[in-house]
C-alpha cells in the first residue's frame, strides 16, 4: 500500500505498567453479562427492530439468562421509550431481570429518562458522556474540566431523580470512547461522578470502559483496565464493566485479557452484532469458558434456537465460520480431519473418562445443541476415513478397514467429476452402485441349501446347495458341497462357471439402521491376478447376503477386468 | 447450561512463564506473510476451487503481494497436483513468488512431492505430523519416541531429495496440533528435525508451530512461542511460524500477541477461510498493522476487488461486519455517531496536521479502496448529523446548523412510518418534498424587479419588485419597494396579502454539484405565534431562490395551522 498513506496513522501509545499481573491470571467463574442487544445491535442494523421483534429478541435473551438488558435510549427514541412501556405496563420484566437505560446528560432527556421508568421495580440508569481527546476538540469543543462538569451535572440530576422515584435505581458511568481517552483523565472523570453518586460495597455503582472504537492489540486494553483497577479510589465500590468493539477483530480476546485484569462485568451482544465491525461476542465469550469448564451463566444448550431467532430479529446473518455456531464450524471436509475425529469419536466410546476429547472439536456439538449430522462432510478433499463415518452413522454400514481406501478412491472420482459436495445420499447411493446392485456380470436369480449337516463327533459341517446364476442373460444352475453354504456356493461358481478366485476375507454385521432385521456381508476376493477385491451385499437372509456380497466382488473383478 | 456437562472439559493448562516480555513489545514490522488460502482455505469449502478458480486465486495473491504461497498437497489431491504442474509448466509463478507444498512423513508421498515440482525455480517443502497427546493415542497410536522417529525419517528423506533436484528447496516442519502437544516435547522434535535439516542462518529452516486448534486464551499462546523461541537451540537458524486457527474467536489477537513474543512469520487465509472457523485473517492482520503506520507490505487498497474476487473463487460471503472489509464497518446508523463523523470530518478538511483523526473511523475508507458514500446511512435510530452529512456530500446541499434539527425530525418520522433503511435519494426526496415542492400554500407564478438603485453617497439601495402569487388557485398580483427584491417581497407580501411574519435569517451558497449554474438559499422565518419555520429554494437565480425559500417557510407554518 502506498507509503504516503502511511503517515497518516500513528501507533496507539501503550501503557508503561511493566509490573502488571493479568497475563498469570485465568478466568474461573463468569462475569456479570449485560446484553446491548436493544441498544448497541439494534441502533447499527439496516432495518431496526419493531417493537414485536424487541419483545421477541427481549424474550430470547431472557430465556438465555440475562440479568441485565440494555433496553434503549428513551429519552431519545419514541420507539424505545414506547418499548420500554411495553415491557413495564405488559409486566414482560421478570423478578431478577433488570432494564438498563441509556442518557446523556442532559436534564430534559434525564426527566424522560425516569418517567419512561415509572412503574418498574429496578432499573440500571446509564449515563455517559464522550471523553476522548479528539471527541472534545472536534464534537464538543470543551476542555477536560467542561467535560467533567458535564458529566458531573448529570449524575447530580440522576441522583436528584433517582431519590424521588420508587423504581429502585442503579447507576452506571460511561466515559464513552475511553480507548481514545487518556488513562489518567478517564480516572478523573469516573470518580468525580462516583463523588455524586456516593456508592458503598453494598450499592456498587458500574464503571463502563468501553473500547467504543477497537485502536491496540487486546494487551493494552488489559493493561488499561488493570491500571484503572489498581489506581481507582473505592475500588470496591465500583462494579467495572467492559464493552469492546471489534474493529481490530480482537473484542473477545480484548474482553477475556481485560477479565483477567480485573474487570467484573461484560456488555455485549449475541454472535457480535453492533455498529461497524460489531460489540463483543457473547455467545463466543460464554461458550469459551463453558469448554474450559467454567459455568457460563448463560444457556446456549439449544444455539440454532437462538441462531434462528437472532437472524430473523436483526434480519444479520450467522457467518458459516462464526465460533460456535456458524453452519460449517462443526464440519471437516478434509481427509486427515475426518479421518482423526472418527477415530476420536470411537476412542471416546470405549473411554471412562467422561472427558471429551475429539480432535479438530474443541466442544461436543450436543452440548449446544447440534447433532453430529453435519461433522463429516464429503467433497473432493475428503478421504476414506469420512466416507466410513458417513457409511456407519448415516447408514449403519460399519466397512471393514481395508475396504476403506478402495471406496474412498471411488468417491473421490465421483466428487472430482461432480465439483461440489456430496451429500451423505449421494455417498450411500454411490456406494449401492457400486457395491449393492452392481449385477451386471453375476446375478443371483435362486439359492436353495440342499442340505446341511453337522456332526458333533466330527466337529464338522457339511452344506449342500443350488443355485440359479444369471450369466450375461443366461441362467445356469450350478450345485455344489462344502463345509458351509458360502464355502459351497464358491466351489459351485468354481466347478460350474470355471471361476478362479480366492475367499480373502468375511465380515458380517445387522443392519442397525433402516429395517433392522436385515444383515450385510462384506467379502474380499483375491481375483485370478491376486488383484484385491471388496463386494457387498444385504438381505434378511445372512447366508443370501453373504452369497450377494460375493458375486458383488466378482463384478467389480470382471468390470475392471473389461475396461482392459 | 447443564452443569453435569461442564465435568467433560478441563481448563487448559498455563506456561508458567512469570518473566515473559511480549506484553511489553510492540509490532513495529511486518512479518513474513504465507498464505495458505490454496490449502487450509480450498480444502474447508462447500465446493472446493477447480483449476481455473484456483488460478485467478493465485494469481490474486500475488497481485496483493504474498511471496509464499502454499498451493496444496500435491502427492494426495490429484487436482493439486495438476494445478502445480499448470503453475510451474504455464511460467505463472513470478520471480520472487515462492510455492509451498505440504506432504506427511511418508517415503511415496515425498517422492510425488518431488516430482510435482520438476522443473520449479525455488520451493518450500512442508514437513507435518500430528505431535499432540491425543492424536499420539488416538489417531497414530504411537509414543513420543516413534513419533519423532516418523519426523525424523520424513525429513531424512526429504532432504535426499532436496539434494537431488535442480529446485532450490526450503525445509518447513510442522508439529501439527501444537496447542494440543507439550510444549516440552514439541521444541524435542522440531530440534530433530532441524538436526538432520542442519539450517544456518543464512539458510534458516521454518519451524510452523500451528494452533491448529485454539484452545486457550490468546497470552497463553504468546507465552507459548516466547518459551520456545528462548529455549530452542540455534534460534538463529530458524523462522518460526505462526498459523492460528479461530475457534475461540481469538486468531487475530493470538497471532499478534505471538508475534510480540517473537515469531517471524505467519500462515493464515484471505478473511480467515479455513476449516471449521476458519484460519487467522491476513487482510485483518494486515490492516491492524497499516492503522498503527506499520507498513503492512501487503496491498489492500483496493478491498472490494479483493472480496469479489475470494466471494468468486470460494463461493464464502465476507460477513457485512467484517473488519476493514464488511459491507457496514464503514457506516454509521446511529445519530450521535453520525453527528460526530460530520464534525469530524470537517475539522479533517481544516486541519495541517495530515493525521487521520475522525471518531469512529480507525482507518479512512478511502485507503482501501472504498468511497466515503456508505459513511452515513440512515434509518430510524440516525439524526440530524447523519442527515445533514448525507444532503451535504450526497446532493451539495449546506444545511444550516440551526435548520437540522427540524429536517433530522421530518427524517426520524418517515423512516419510523417506513421501518427501514432510507437511501440517500430517500432522504433527498423527503428534502424536496418538504422544502422544495410545497407549493400547496403559496406559489410563485412570476417575479419581476422593476427597479433597482443604488446611491453610492448614501450607502442604500432601494429595489421595487411586482410578483404574481398564487395563493389557493387565485392568481395575486403585489408589488412593493424596499432595500432590496427580497426586502420588497416582504413587504408586498406583509401589505398585499397581510401576512404576518419576520424574517429571521437567511443562508445561501452555489450548488456544487448537479446543474453548477444553480444557487441555494435557506430562509428562516417566525410566524405570527413567533414559531420559527425554515424554507429552501433553487433556482438558476439567487434572488428567486430566496423568494421560493420564503414561500416554502410560509407554505410549512401555513400547513401547520392547518393541522391544528
Amino acid at each position: 500500500m502506498d507509503q504516503e498513506k502511511l503517515k497518516k496513522y500513528r501507533p496507539y501509545p501503550p501503557v508503561r505498567l511493566t509490573d502488571r499481573t493479568w497475563p498469570d491470571q485465568v478466568i474461573t467463574s463468569a462475569p456479570i453479562w449485560c446484553s446491548v442487544d436493544l441498544r448497541d445491535g439494534n441502533q447499527a442494523l439496516i432495518q431496526p427492530m419493531n417493537l414485536e421483534e424487541k419483545l421477541e429478541m427481549f424474550q430470547l435473551l431472557v430465556q438465555i439468562g440475562f440479568k441485565e438488558i440494555e433496553v434503549g435510549f428513551p429519552s431519545a427514541s419514541q420507539i424505545e421509550y414506547d418499548f420500554l412501556r411495553l415491557l413495564i405496563d405488559g409486566n414482560h420484566i421478570p423478578d431478577g431481570v433488570v432494564p438498563q437505560v441509556l442518557t446523556q446528560a442532559r436534564e430534559q432527556l434525564i426527566k424522560k429518562t425516569f418517567a419512561s421508568l415509572k412503574g418498574a421495580r429496578e432499573a440500571i440508569v446509564h449515563l455517559y458522556n464522550s471523553t476522548s481527546t479528539l471527541q472534545r476538540d472536534v464534537v464538543f469543543k470543551m476542555n477536560r474540566k467542561e467535560i467533567i462538569e458535564l458529566g458531573v451535572a448529570g449524575a447530580r440530576l440522576i441522583r436528584e431523580q433517582a431519590e424521588r422515584t420508587e423504581t429502585r435505581i442503579r447507576y452506571e458511568y460511561s466515559p464513552e470512547s475511553f480507548t481514545g481517552t487518556e488513562l489518567d483523565f478517564a480516572l478523573e472523570i469516573c470518580e468525580a461522578i462516583m463523588d455524586v453518586w456516593e456508592p458503598t460495597p453494598a450499592n456498587p455503582v458500574i464503571i463502563n470502559l468501553p473500547a467504543t472504537v477497537e485502536l491496540s492489540t487486546p494487551n493494552i486494553y488489559a493493561d488499561q483496565i488493570e491500571w484503572f483497577c489498581r489506581h481507582m479510589k473505592n475500588r470496591d465500590c465500583a462494579l467495572i464493566s467492559l464493552h469492546a468493539h471489534n474493529d481490530r477483530g480482537e473484542a473477545v480476546a480484548a474482553t477475556e485479557l481485560a477479565l483477567m485484569a480485573g474487570a467484573d462485568r461484560v456488555e455485549g451482544t449475541l454472535f457480535g452484532n453492533g455498529e461497524r465491525t460489531g460489540n463483543v461476542d457473547i455467545v463466543t465469550l460464554a461458550l469459551n469458558l463453558f469448554t474450559q469448564g467454567v459455568a457460563p451463566r448463560l444457556d446456549f444448550s439449544r444455539i440454532n434456537k437462538v441462531i434462528n431467532t437472532y437472524e430473523r430479529c436483526t434480519k444479520m446473518k450467522v457467518h458459516p465460520r462464526h465460533p460456535y455456531a456458524g453452519e460449517l464450524v462443526y464440519t471437516a471436509f478434509s481427509g486427515s480431519h475426518q479421518d482423526a475425529i472418527n477415530k476420536g469419536m470411537t476412542a471416546l466410546e470405549l473411554t471412562e473418562s467422561g472427558l471429551w476429547e475429539v480432535p479438530y472439536l474443541p466442544i461436543d456439538p450436543q452440548d449446544v445443541g447440534r447433532t453430529y449430522e453435519s461433522i463429516i462432510r464429503i467433497n473432493s478433499q475428503s478421504g476414506k476415513g469420512g466416507v466410513a463415518y458417513i457409511m456407519d452413522h448415516e447408514f449403519g454400514f460399519k466397512l471393514p478397514k481395508d475396504m476403506r481406501p478402495g471406496f474412498g478412491r471411488v468417491i473421490q472420482e465421483v466428487s472430482d467429476a461432480y465439483g461440489d459436495e456430496l451429500t451423505a445420499e449421494m455417498v450411500f447411493h454411490t456406494f449401492e452402485k457400486e457395491y449393492l446392485l452392481n449385477s451386471n456380470g453375476y446375478h443371483l436369480k435362486s439359492f436353495n441349501v440342499l442340505k446341511r449337516h453337522f456332526d458333533r463327533d466330527e466337529e464338522s459341517s457339511i452344506a449342500e446347495i443350488e443355485a440359479m446364476v444369471v450369466v450375461k442373460g443366461e441362467e445356469k444352475v450350478i450345485r455344489a458341497a462344502g463345509n458351509g453354504p458360502l464355502d459351497a456356493f464358491c466351489t459351485a461358481l468354481r466347478e460350474g462357471l470355471g471361476l478362479r478366485f480366492v475367499l480373502h476375507s468375511y465380515h458380517e454385521h445387522a443392519l442397525t439402521r433402516g429395517s433392522s432385521s436385515k444383515a450385510v456381508s462384506y467379502i474380499e476376493i483375491l481375483d485370478q491376478d491376486d488383484e484385491s477385491w471388496w463386494g457387498a451385499g444385504v438381505d434378511t437372509d445372512i447366508i443370501v447376503a453373504s452369497i450377494k456380497s460375493l458375486l458383488s466382488a466378482l463384478n467389480r473383478s470382471a468390470a475392471k477386468n473389461k475396461k482392459e
